[in-house]
């Protein structure tokens, strides 16, 4: 059985999985073949699934503290992108949306929707990357299913994590805590992860230099947890981007939130990829930013610790959150103009994750 | 807010949700629609999910002893069958993996993939049933997401369900404790699932008399448990019927498990629709159907249990394991002959869950 090896990418699945450069119907089918694909493929990647031991669902020690429940289906178009793919993507949202609540991921479940045809290899290859930001994030993948579905029927492929992690912090993190006077603050630069995949699906000359910023945030979260910073709400900055999220809280919380544009940093090329495609980089989907409400007391410890970690270099205190008008999200551009970030009636970009 | 009301069926969709008739792109963009469909659709129905302290995880209190995790997506074909839907499925599905490992069901995470274009009628219709099904089961839908892809690249809807349940049985339940001399006990009679979905499929006449077994298996299998029956494993008979079943348990026990024909209840309309469509009733699909595997000398108590319960009146005693040939399943039928009940190579019937 092939070994997959940390940090080398394989890029050859194994025998006898190769025999078949594609997967068939019955590769779903409950068969000898389904078996042999589970096997060879996901048993030899994901140490905790044991297929001698092979059951129907992970048993799994119980923790103390209270328990962070999340699912996500991915269905990014195309599946592998600058900078990632979508089983990168199948990892690292679950594992960010455990960490906006504070918690810490320890499981995964990993659910596999096949299209017939589709190559072999693009499978190994998806695969190994949800093999390595799994361990990346530090988090298991504890159990799994595939199903196949006739040619025509699915688009290669769709995943869907399940995610469990365990809450340590002992205050409550969520979009009920967010008070007028709170600090808004961002860990870096916006709008990366959407226009690296508008690049591929337009066929752009700037396909080469925006990469997704697809990451997991866990890690910088528990530092701030652990530094004390008294944290209200954390929300990633997922489909319908920074806008969106900003003003589901600012509805949730009551609040309204001021932002303010010259604090937001967007990467020039990034800008320059948005107008081009006449798309407002506020509302473009990231895969590794998100945005912390925190006591203003609190703010500069915040930025402090959030700049001492990798994934946070570039955070910025973007805003504040002041009591009227409720619900309402407002950016300040850079020559003084107020204009009303309103959430958008559809989608700006389909299938973006 | 329109309250769905237990056991009655509610065949319209609240508004706004019914001034789209069809689901659009953008009812998974993270926008105002994205909202509406969330609030109206599955927020009053699953009262756990609540809006207004919408957060990206559920967070849930810890319970004490091991923790049961498991996943599956269901890709069934058509989505309504008689005797239920792709949701029923969905939530029976979950629960029982989550049974199998003799763990009591308490929450379920719900993944759309909606095709562009998928009658919101249908939708609501099937979130009803899943409602229902969850109600029934006794579990809590905790967490959730939605997904749309474009027309012609998905096939209508696939419904990804996780579960956690909490084991409080001390003995452990795996396909590795099964040892020579433990009976083989069922819970009644095989192949109504895939029956009923391949007389729609097909068109065929006995349309109407065959309905799913689907069923949640939750509380048989704790009776069971409750009762004190020293049971070794148990398994659900899904995806490759009773055979596949069988085959995996023997060769991941190393045991061979001789079963008697005579003993395995088949309804003779489901027998004669196997006959004219061609296939083995022991390589059907079943989605209420589990064998339990138990120390011989509880084998009667464990029959008198099952019966006792409305899910396992018609409980058989089917077969027994002895220690060679190892991974072998043989079936004994009516005339004294045996044969070797093998693991198929693909699927019998595609996209039966």
């Amino acid at each position: 059985m092939l070994e997959p090896v940390d940090h080398v990418v394989t890029f050859s699945c194994p025998v006898p999985i190769r025999d078949y450069p594609q997967v068939l119907l019955a590769h779903g089918g409950g068969g000898k073949l389904m078996h042999q694909l589970i096997d060879k493929m996901f048993m030899s990647s994901f140490s905790r699934l044991s297929f001698e031991d092979c059951h129907d669902s992970a048993v799994l020690p119980v923790f103390s503290g209270r328990m962070a429940f999340t699912t996500d289906s991915y269905v990014v178009h195309p599946l592998i992108f600058p900078g990632g793919d979508i089983g990168t993507l199948a990892v690292n949202g679950t594992v960010n949306d455990l960490a906006m609540a504070g918690a810490r991921p320890l499981y995964l479940s990993l659910s596999f929707i096949l299209e017939e045809g589709l190559p072999m290899e693009t499978l190994w290859r998806i695969t190994q990357s949800i093999k390595r930001a799994a361990d990346a994030a530090g988090v298991t993948i504890a159990t799994g299913d595939t199903k196949v579905v006739d040619k025509g029927k699915g688009d290669g492929m769709f995943i869907t994590t399940a995610g469990i992690g365990v809450v340590e912090y002992d205050g409550e993190i969520s979009p009920g805590r967010v008070r007028p006077g709170d600090a808004v603050i961002l860990n870096g630069d916006l709008a990366r992860h959407g226009m690296a995949i508008m690049a591929v699906r337009e066929g752009l000359e700037f396909e080469s230099s925006i990469e997704s910023d697809t990451a997991p945030l866990s890690d910088i979260v528990q530092t701030l947890l652990k530094e004390k910073v008294r944290v209200h709400c954390l929300r990633d900055l997922t489909r319908g981007g920074l806008s969106s999220a900003l003003n589901e809280i600012a509805s949730a919380a009551h609040v309204s939130i001021e932002l303010e544009e010259s604090r937001i940093p967007v990467r020039e090329d990034v800008a320059a990829a948005c107008e081009m495609l006449g798309l407002d980089p506020f509302y473009v989907a990231n895969e590794g930013r998100f945005v912390a409400f925190v006591e203003a007391q609190d703010a500069q410890r915040c930025l402090d610790v959030l700049r001492g970690h990798p994934l946070g270099a570039q955070a910025q205190w973007i805003g504040i959150c002041v009591a009227r008008p409720e619900g309402v999200v407002t950016l300040k551009n850079k020559i003084g103009a107020t204009r009303i970030l309103d959430m958008l009636s559809g989608d700006q970009l389909p299938r973006i994750c």
